[in-house]
């Protein structure tokens, strides 16, 4: 039988890749989604649609509420989503959400340790990070430690959990081809913060203009942009 | 101005001490407690009461659902809470909700990230604490260098993010005397696992038990039974 091992699946390109990658790796995968507060819905259905079309054991999606905490254009329906600011500026931009993969691997965690897994993995990436301090390779290591403490097989000595972040050195025109190598259709997934009626994707925020250059230097079209008539 | 704090307020002994000690350190305490799918919600009430008695500057309910994740007591309807138990015995309780305390500090860090607050409380004890992997002071170490690399604060060198887990190494008895040095009123609290109508305490499980021996070797009263003609 396959080891089971919880995705952290957001519904958009790289977590879809890391859903291709862990099922390739031989885990049987759990995917687990949140409703967070987040102004779209619309990623949560592409998350069910990888989901299915990538044979997850099961999707789960968790509701919580960061909204109360407040701090970011994400969640606060107070603060805009910022268009056209340079990829490379080194600030931490409002898009930001407090603490939450920090929040979304606990989870991952909790999961993990109802179904007796020792493997948990994530879509974050340290080229493409766009300032996030949580997406940091010292920072994935520093919950890996702290999730061995945190839990009954950490203390029993039974099995070390390990935090897999196979895209952390990856580019975005590695992530595409990897994902192509494996089957993915990316016309399922959803990248854009701010996407219109049916998710179509503005083309304007970060997200959607780093997932563009990503599949430019792949040199592929992306299939999304065909399904909404922009190839 | 005195420095804002997040603390982990479950309305319980350990927890509602935490909170006295945070206001006598001078720090202005912002109180966080959790609907996370507990049976009762008796606790939330109490968290309140406490809060608003000891001057938090405010009180903030998350709400988050484990229950999907099962394996404890204290959330899955299937699984009965153990009376009687020996409290020597060092098996991990099935009161033992998976990750819980993770998720809960995640969720401090986020409201402490929001708030620029480098300070949270949390009233895990090592000496009283019923074989919880999560309550060690190995695990609030690991998490305070997981949390000091996963915020903006921290990328920016701007401040050292700590935990502070001042019933660390405390036993209940002196856990009591300091809440009652403090001025606590622990009529207003609530520790039973399983309680009646009203708050009033079973008597039987772990948490009732260990509360009983806290205030026997304190010498003192309880005045939560005194609340309910039990004294």
């Amino acid at each position: 039988m396959k080891p089971p091992a919880v995705v952290l699946l957001s519904g958009g390109l790289d977590s879809t890749t890391v859903l291709a990658i862990a099922r390739e790796q031989g885990f049987a995968p759990h995917a687990l989604s949140f409703r967070y507060g987040q102004r779209h819905a619309h990623e949560l259905q592409a998350a069910a649609a990888v989901a299915h079309a990538l044979g997850a054991v099961r999707h789960l999606v968790a509701t919580i509420d960061l909204r109360p905490f407040g701090g970011s254009a994400l969640t606060d329906a107070a603060v805009a989503v910022p268009k056209g600011r340079a990829l490379e500026d080194a600030e931490i931009p409002v898009t930001y959400v407090p603490a939450r993969n920090t929040v979304f691997l606990s989870f991952a965690l909790a999961w993990a340790e109802t179904l007796d897994a020792s493997d948990i993995f994530i879509g974050v990436n340290a080229l493409d990070y766009s300032g996030y301090p949580d997406c940091r390779p010292e920072y994935i290591a520093a919950f890996e430690a702290m999730a061995w403490l945190a839990t009954k097989a950490g203390v029993e000595g039974r099995q070390r959990l390990r935090i897999h972040a196979p895209l952390m050195h990856l580019n975005k025109a590695q992530i595409v081809r990897e994902g192509l190598r494996l089957g993915v259709d990316y016309a399922l997934t959803s990248s854009c913060y701010d996407p219109g009626p049916g998710g179509r994707p503005c083309g304007g925020c970060d997200a959607c203009r780093l997932r563009a250059r990503g599949f430019a230097e792949a040199g592929v079209a992306d299939p999304l942009l065909r399904r909404f008539g922009r190839d």
